[in-house]
C-alpha cells in the first residue's frame, strides 16, 4: 500500500471533459472521493460519506508517489505566489479550518488549542484567520510551545502529563487567558487534555475534538454538560481547499515556518525522512520533493 | 431549607405593577430568576445565568410551601382544560422541550431516550410533539419500558448494567429502531448509557446529555467525534412554560399518566409521599395537593 | 418538447451498478439530476445548482411519457400503503417541506399561509406535519379556502386583490389566528400577500417567498426589515423524498384529497385534461394515469 | 425632546449597588433600556423589545446633555487608549457589528456594501474586522467612495440613481469584485440599492437590509427568492459593546478617520454643528465635546 495524503503536483494530462486545468497547471489535492448519493453527501457533509475513497486508506494508494490519477474537482489551481509545498499544508490547514467552522470561530471568540504539534499549530494559525481574539496554546513540550508563540499564540501553558494537576493548570490556562474561554480545540484527544477543556470552557461554549489520541476518554462530561458545554466532534474537512488557497495567497495564514525538514524521493531520502517525522526531535511537517 | 421546583397555584395577591394577573388565576411557575445583566442572560441563554435564583438551590427556598412570592414574569396562566398538577409538571416537561430544541427534532429525527424514568418519559412524550417519527426507549427497568410503550414509544430494549453487553445491545436497538438514529438522548447520564448513546447515533447525529448521574463518564468520545456525534449539554429549560402549557392545552401531549402518587400536605402524608417517592416501586411522579 | 416533472412510476429495468431497485418497484421519481461539483452541490445546497438538468426545462424532456430514464438515486421506493398518484405528489409536497425547513417550522411555529391552491395546500399540510399548532390560510377564493379548512386549517381568511385592504385584513388575520404569526408562507408571489405577510408577521419572525408571481414587487420591505422579518426564498427542495414518503407512509399527511381528477393517457384524454387545470374550476391536482 | 443616542462619558455617581463602576470610569453608553420580561428579550433578541427604552425616542430624552441617568449594566468601561470619542462612535459601528453577524461574515464572505456614508464606512471596517477576504463599496457620490477606499474597500463603483443603469452596474461590480458575492450590505435602503443588491448576490447569499431609506421598495424579490437569496432584517444591535471596544483596543478597527469635525457645546456651536452634519459636504462624523 502506498501512504500518504497531503500533496499538490502538476498536472501532466487531463481527461476530455475537463475544462479548468490544463498541463503544467500547478495544483493542490483535496484526497477523499466521495459517493454524493448518500444522504450525508447530500445533506453536505461529504466528510461523513461511508464510502468515501480516501488516499491511503486501504484499498486505496496514497499519494506519496510520483504520479497520481484524481478527479479534476478535487485538484485546485494554486496562484503564483503559493508553493506546491504550501499546497501540501492546505491538508493539515483544512482539519483546521473546518475544527474553526465547527466551532464558529470569529472576532468574538477566545480560543484554547489544547496541544502544540502540526495540528495544534495550524488550528491556531486558522483561528487568528478566523479573527479570534485571544488565543492560548497549551502543551507538555516547551519547544512546541515556542513555535506557537511565535506562530502567534496570545500566550502558551505548559502542562503535566498528571490528571491530578488539572485543577491547577485551569487556573494557569483562566490568568494566561485573561478573559472566558469560548472555545476550545482537543488537538491531543486525550483523558486529560478533554478533561481540562471541558472544565476550563466558559458555560454555552463548545469543546472541538479535532485529534484522536485516547479511544476511550473518562471525562467530566456532566459538569461540562450542565453548563451546556457541547463536544463538537471534527472529522477531516470539506470545501475548504479555496479557502485555505485564499488565506495563503492573500498572506492572512503562513504554513511556511511549519516546514522543518524537506527531503528527496529516493529510497534512502525517505526512510531518513520517516526517521526525522517520528524522531520527535523539532520537527514538525517533513515534506518530499520529487 | 424548603425545597421542590416543581409546583402551580392560585394567585392570592400580585404587586402594583402586575398587568396581566390577577387573584384567583391558576398559574404554573418557572422556578429560576435570573439576572439578565449577564452575556448569558443577554444573548439569550439565561438557563445558564450564573447568578440565577432557583428555587430550593440554597439558599433560596423551594416550592414545597403553602405560600410563594415569585415574579409576575415567571408565572404562567393556566387554561382551563389544564390542571394545578398538570401546571406543576410543566418543569419536568420544560427540560423534556428543552432537550428537543437543543437536539433540534423534528419530523425527520429518529429519537433514542436512554432511561424511562420521569425525564426519560416526558422526553418521549415532548419528541413526539416536536414530530419524531420514530422513538425508542431503553432502560434496565421493564416495568418502566411498559410505561414507556403505553406513553406511545414505538419501542423498548431492555437492557443490563454490564458495559460489556453494549456491542449487542446496539444491535438491538438498531434492529428495534429499524432506521438510523439520529438524535439520542441520554436521560440517564452513565457511562454506559453515554457510551451506548454515542455507539449507536448516526454519523452526523446528536447525543443530548439531559441526565446528570455519574460526575464522571468514560465513553467512546473519540471514535464518536470522529464520526462528528457531537455530544450536547442540556441545563434545564428556557422559554419553555407557554409551549408546554400550548402543549398540553392542545391534548398533544398527556403527562396525567405520569402522576401515579396524590398527598395530602400533613406531615405524615409528606413522610409517606417521600418514602413513596423513592421507593422505587412504581412511582413516576408523587403530587402533592394542598 | 415533453414536459411534466411531478410522477412515479414502475421499474423496468436498471443498469448494472444498482442494487436497491428491481424490476417491479413503484418509485416516485425527484427530477432533478445536479452536477455534484459546483460549490452549491457540495455545501449541501443542490437545488441551487447551476447546472441542474431538471424535467421538461428545456433542453431537458420531461416526464409526461411512457417512459424514463432516469438516475437510481432519485428514484425513491414507495411501500407498499403509498400509491402511485400519492408518490407523483411527493413533488409539490417537496416544495411545502422545503419550505417548513427554510422557515424552521415546529410546535411554537404560529403559521399563515398566503395562498389556497396547490402549493398553499401543501404548505398547509406539511406545517401541519412539522407541529405547527395554529395555521390560517388566506386567499380570494371562498371555494379554495373551504378545501384548506377541510384539509385542517385553523382557521381562513378570504381577501381582496385591493392594496387598500390590506391594513384591514391584517387585522382580521391578526383576529382569525388569535396569536402572534410567527412564519407565513407567500405562496401567491404577489405584491400584495408579500406585502400582507411582511405585515402581519411579528418581530423576528420570517416569510417565506415559495410562490413565484410577480416578477417584481412593490413591499414594505423596509419597516419589515425594522422588525427583523426576514424575508426568505425557497426554490423547489433538497433530500425531500424520503421525508414526503415516510410522512405518507405513517398517515400524518393525506394528499389524496388533493386529487380532484383523473385522466387516462390518449390524446383526447390528455387535451381534456389540460383544460380542467386550467379552467381555474375546482381542479387543484389533475392526474395521468397510463 | 433632548436628541442624540451616540455617546460616551465620566461616571460621576453610581447607585449602591453598582459594583463594577467607580465614578471616574470613562464608559460608552448603550442606549437602549429593554424590558427583559417579553418573549424577544428572553430569547435573545433585545434589539427587538416592543417596550424599548431608547435615548431620543419619544418620550425618553436623549444623551446630547452634560449628564445622564442610566443602567451600570449599559455603562461599558473603555479602555486606556480607547479615547471618549471612540467610545461614542461604538453606536454606529454596533449596527455594523450587528449587520456582520446576522449576514455571517467570515474569512470566505466576499461582502458589497451599497452605500459610503458612515453606516456604510464603518460596515465596511466591520466586516474587514470579520475576516471578509473581498469588500467592494458602491455609491452615488465620489468623495465618499474615495473615503471608502482610503478606509480599505478593495474596490468600489460609482453609479447613478437611475434604475435603467442597474444591469450594467452590476456587471461592473461583479468585474470589481473579481468573485461572486456572497453578501452585499444595502446600507442605503433604496429601491435601486436594493434590486442591486438582490441582483448582484450569488445564489445561496443573502443581502442583509441595513439603511432605512425607502419606506416602500420596488423590487425583483422573486428571481432573488428562487435563488435563495434571503432578506435579513438588521435593526440596531444587541451585546454589541464589548465587541467594538475590543475592536477599537486592539487596534482591528480605527473609527478615528470617520471623525470629521469637532465642536463644543455652546449654542452656537451647537447650530453650526448640525448644519455641517446637513451640510452634505464632506462630514462623516461630527463630534461635540464638552
Amino acid at each position: 500500500m502506498v501512504i500518504g495524503h497531503e500533496c499538490a503536483g502538476i498536472i501532466e494530462e487531463t481527461g476530455s471533459e475537463v475544462k479548468d486545468l490544463v498541463p503544467g497547471d500547478r495544483v493542490a489535492l483535496e484526497p477523499g472521493i466521495s459517493c454524493w448519493r448518500c444522504d450525508l453527501c447530500k445533506e453536505g457533509r461529504y466528510n461523513l460519506c461511508p464510502d468515501m475513497k480516501f488516499f491511503g486508506l486501504p484499498p486505496f494508494h496514497g499519494s506519496l508517489a510520483r504520479q497520481i490519477v484524481h478527479p479534476a474537482y478535487l485538484c485546485f489551481k494554486l496562484p503564483d505566489n503559493v508553493s506546491l509545498e504550501e499546497g501540501a499544508l492546505c491538508e493539515p490547514l483544512s482539519v483546521a479550518v473546518h475544527a474553526c467552522r465547527r466551532g464558529n470561530i470569529s472576532p468574538e471568540t477566545n480560543v484554547l488549542v489544547m496541544g502544540a504539534g502540526p495540528i495544534g499549530l495550524v488550528t491556531l494559525l486558522a483561528a487568528r484567520a478566523f479573527g479570534a481574539p485571544r488565543i492560548v496554546n497549551v502543551d507538555v513540550d516547551g519547544n512546541r510551545l515556542s513555535v506557537a508563540k511565535e506562530l502567534g499564540a496570545d500566550g502558551v501553558v505548559q502542562v503535566s502529563t498528571n490528571m491530578q494537576d488539572i485543577p491547577k493548570e485551569v487556573e494557569t490556562i483562566c490568568n494566561v487567558m485573561g478573559a472566558k474561554v469560548d472555545v476550545s480545540f482537543d488537538c491531543a484527544g486525550l483523558s486529560k487534555t478533554m478533561s481540562t477543556a471541558q472544565s476550563v470552557t466558559r458555560a454555552g461554549g463548545k469543546v472541538c475534538l479535532v485529534g484522536l489520541g485516547h479511544n476511550e476518554m473518562t471525562v467530566p462530561l456532566t459538569p461540562a454538560a450542565a453548563r451546556e458545554v457541547d463536544v463538537i466532534g471534527v472529522f477531516r474537512y470539506k470545501n475548504t481547499w479555496p479557502l485555505c488557497i485564499e488565506l495563503l495567497r492573500s498572506g492572512k495564514i503562513d504554513v511556511k515556518p511549519l516546514i522543518t525538514h524537506r527531503f528527496g524521493f529516493s529510497q534512502k531520502e525517505i526512510e531518513e525522512a520517516f526517521e526525522t517525522s517520528a524522531g520527535g526531535g523539532n520537527a514538525i511537517k517533513v515534506m518530499f520533493n520529487l
